[in-house]
């Protein structure tokens, strides 16, 4: 079994990604991750649209698991097997907002903790971390805001929309002038982000 | 001026990266990076080996960077203009140790400085962290284990040797029993890492 990394957008698959999925008997993944593989699926293979994996599930040998994103940061890597990696969000909203990976810490607010995710993520802020958070469509910004009441003025809340696609936008605020997403797939960069040449904050 | 990260290895190229190559017009970077892009320069290209390269130094607007790994983890990324993200040696060794990166923190510990960086390490070990180094030739595993000590018998170190390279080493030890690189080109992931199905640890 290969988990296949397919990037977070289209024009991000690696040329080991596009090796794997070229010579795939069976493919799992995503309705989005289909999307972003679909010109290089060779003609008679099986592809099957699958939301949540199990660990226990069955998964033949020879499949081809497609994971958006990279699989180790909250993609299918858990499923185990040979892993391919992809380019992850993070990996776009570090190249856009030019904040070097190594200042870097990852918070996952999927599911229902959010509280808990909350808490980590006001602990990374306040020692100093830039802070990534990878979100749920209902991930709170509000509720972030307030979790990061006195972290101090000069922290931006980088709000990522669509990374990677056509439709991408990034809004930069503060903590008092949050900006708000409208698409449902978003993620958020917290700290110390200077704008990108060219860019404006909205705040 | 375009940024373009072109894996830590071959066959990493994303599809954006060799576009960009392919329609370059001039290209600075390493030996090693031009290597792994040789394939898709074009005819006509001018293409300058360099080893460093300063913020203030004049680059040509229509200049294509190339930078081994992701631009924006110990890259590149720092001289500004498009940055296309590629696959980093961390993305690499968290697949093969089967990691997840959200649990990772980064070390880069280059240059003369390593004091400083194995204080970091080692703060982030305590705390619980797997810790991801990203090592000049000159790191000493030695001195990364005196520094570890006391962090636990539960904390192995693989050295990652060449990663996506066909002579590509991970060797998995202790902090009392570590293994030694050979190769320059290394990096350290230290933390609790459960050996890949199949894998046997060095003791």
């Amino acid at each position: 079994m290969k988990v296949v990394g397919v990037g977070c957008g289209p024009g991000m698959l690696t040329e080991q990604a596009v090796s794997a999925i070229s010579d795939a008997a069976i493919i799992f993944g995503s309705k989005r991750a289909i999307a972003l593989v679909a010109a290089h699926i060779p003609a008679g293979c099986i592809v099957r649209e699958m939301v949540t994996f199990s660990p226990n599930q069955p998964i033949p040998d020879n499949a081809v698991i497609l994971s958006t994103g990279d699989p180790q940061l909250a993609g299918l890597g858990y499923l185990g097997g040979e892993i391919i990696p992809g380019i992850s969000s993070l990996q776009v909203a570090a190249a856009r907002l030019h904040v070097p990976l190594e200042q870097v810490s990852i918070v996952i607010a999927h599911g229902k903790d959010h509280g808990r995710a909350l808490d980590r993520i006001a602990d990374e802020v306040k020692r100093g971390q830039n802070t990534f958070i990878i979100a749920d469509p209902k991930f709170s910004i509000t509720a972030l805001c307030t979790a990061l009441e006195g972290a101090g003025e000069d922290i931006s809340i980088a709000v990522c929309e669509d990374l990677g696609y056509p439709d991408e936008k990034i809004q930069i605020g503060s903590i008092a002038r949050p900006p708000q997403p409208v698409s449902p797939l978003f993620s958020v960069m917290v700290g110390r982000i200077e704008s990108p040449p060219g860019d404006q904050k909205s705040h």
